[in-house]
């Protein structure tokens, strides 16, 4: 197989997603105390491949999937969206936490950075994504304002504007429309950053993924941390399992992330991990007029400015 | 609202799910014993509406849904495939059962009925479609030969190459590509059947769909009947439950009836009411060689002719 050239910024980008899935795998295990990650490596038939890491079964953690991928080659038909592309690199860091507490949220991050060559090998475009997004089944206030805190400062050094606008697309994304509701209270969004977008180069994207990064762990570990041993009743952890099942309907239905890896040929175990363990539907249930379930779709419905 | 014209067809399809329906609703009581069918009536904005029923938390059937509609209006741009069409007539029958036993197999039966109309409001196309198929966790042999012959007995009368044809296109379309294994073990799938198709009138295509929903219920009903009440062991449980989450991705990611639905803006608890009361999903599992589960995975990866 004949490969695309190798740029500094795969380089770094490729250094940064390992190092935050070490830093992230430690912190999670330290938290949940006795479950540690399994790690499955894997190679994609037309280039590149991943290093899978899930954990099962914790005292804290139920399900857990902390992701790398470094992927390349002919870019698949399905995919193609520029005339030119003849080849592609992307490689990124993926995860979702879903923690055995109902009142622990669940939690998804992801970094990425793509590149696109013409049939020469030539590279035509290249992008950064990315963000992280929290989902309670009970609200906690103080969680979700500390959620959003830490990711405004970490992003606030690179521009005033960029939270509000990245915060802005996360909720129009994690969208269930076919629920009317959002998938979780929100985070930050963002896809297609290129070099001069919001005034920052290719560099400071690359920071930007970083500072990013580190921050999750600052916003997440805190709220885990705290809930984790709460008491919590059987109806707790049925509602927790009802409303895991409008995370599966945005995952298969509505997904960008998850359909790429499905018209991409990424390896199938490591993109549904993010599907929760136990789940259930139940036909037309709505909570309790006024109780703690029924804010919980409220503020689902209406989303907040919690900055 | 400006309405289509009513035609003799509507009518007598309407009268047939409205009829099967009953039938079938009464069917599966009388095998639960205990529970009995909830019925919520919904209308369309756009023109008709259903009449859903659920049944939840049975003795025998842990959930399952049947549900007609009938619907009609301004074609919804999404849904448009031909290029005159701009209204359009549908009605149907569809339903689901999960029962709880895990020995059990789910079932899925849907007879639907096609109409389009161009601007002026005369009518340019019309078609059935439908279908059942069984979807096991352990392979009783006998249950899915029976299951097979009913059906094809009663599609005989109407052309010798129909069942083997529908058939394979029911192994083809209850595939999840993703996983590379059928839904379940088939039944028949047939869409776009119209007047002429096999030799078949119009009035022929309506009889056939009429003896099909017969053939659902001598095919179904004598399993459920036999399987509900064997012992089974929390592995067995732990299996269905496993399963049951690929029941979930075919139709949230694979199933054109459920994005008819979502597209054409039904009732989403309707559409939405064929998804498993619980369901796990697990990393990575695989069941131990040469077991009963890893019996029914070779039979999904490799569909039989059970006849």
């Amino acid at each position: 197989m004949s490969h695309i050239p190798t740029t500094e910024m795969q380089e770094k980008m490729t250094e940064l997603i390992y190092r935050l899935q070490n830093e992230i795998c430690v912190g999670l295990e330290g938290i949940d105390g006795s479950a540690k990650f399994r790690e499955d490596l894997w190679e994609r038939a037309e280039g590149g491949g991943g290093r899978t890491r899930v954990l099962e079964d914790g005292s804290c953690i139920e399900k857990g999937g902390v992701n790398t991928s470094v992927v390349f080659g002919p870019i698949p038909s399905a995919l193609s969206q520029h005339p030119k592309a003849a080849h592609f690199f992307a490689c990124g860091i993926s995860l979702v936490i879903h923690p055995r507490n109902p009142l622990a949220p669940t939690t998804h991050a992801n970094y990425r950075y793509f590149e696109l060559y013409d049939a020469d090998k030539t590279l035509i475009d290249s992008w950064f994504g990315g963000g992280c997004d929290l989902t309670p089944y009970y609200i906690f206030e103080d969680d979700c304002v500390h959620f959003h805190r830490v990711i405004q400062r970490a992003i606030q050094p690179y521009g005033e504007e960029i939270y509000p606008d990245f915060k802005k697309r996360c909720d129009e994304y994690f969208y269930n429309s076919h629920r009317g509701e959002g998938r979780g209270i929100g985070g930050v969004f963002y896809d297609h950053m290129r070099s001069g977008d919001f005034n920052l180069s290719s560099a400071q994207w690359l920071d930007f993924q970083a500072a990013n990064g580190q921050a999750f762990m600052d916003a997440y570990f805190p709220i885990l941390s705290r809930r984790k041993d709460m008491d919590f009743r059987p109806t707790h952890r049925e509602w927790q399992e009802i409303r895991r099942g409008r995370y599966v309907e945005f995952n298969l239905i509505h997904d960008r992330g998850t359909l790429f890896g499905l018209k991409s040929n990424g390896r199938i175990e490591s993109i549904l991990m993010s599907l929760p363990p136990a789940v259930q539907w139940k036909y037309d249930h709505h909570p309790e007029p006024a109780s703690e379930e029924a804010l919980c779709i409220d503020i689902l419905k209406n989303p907040r400015r919690w900055v």
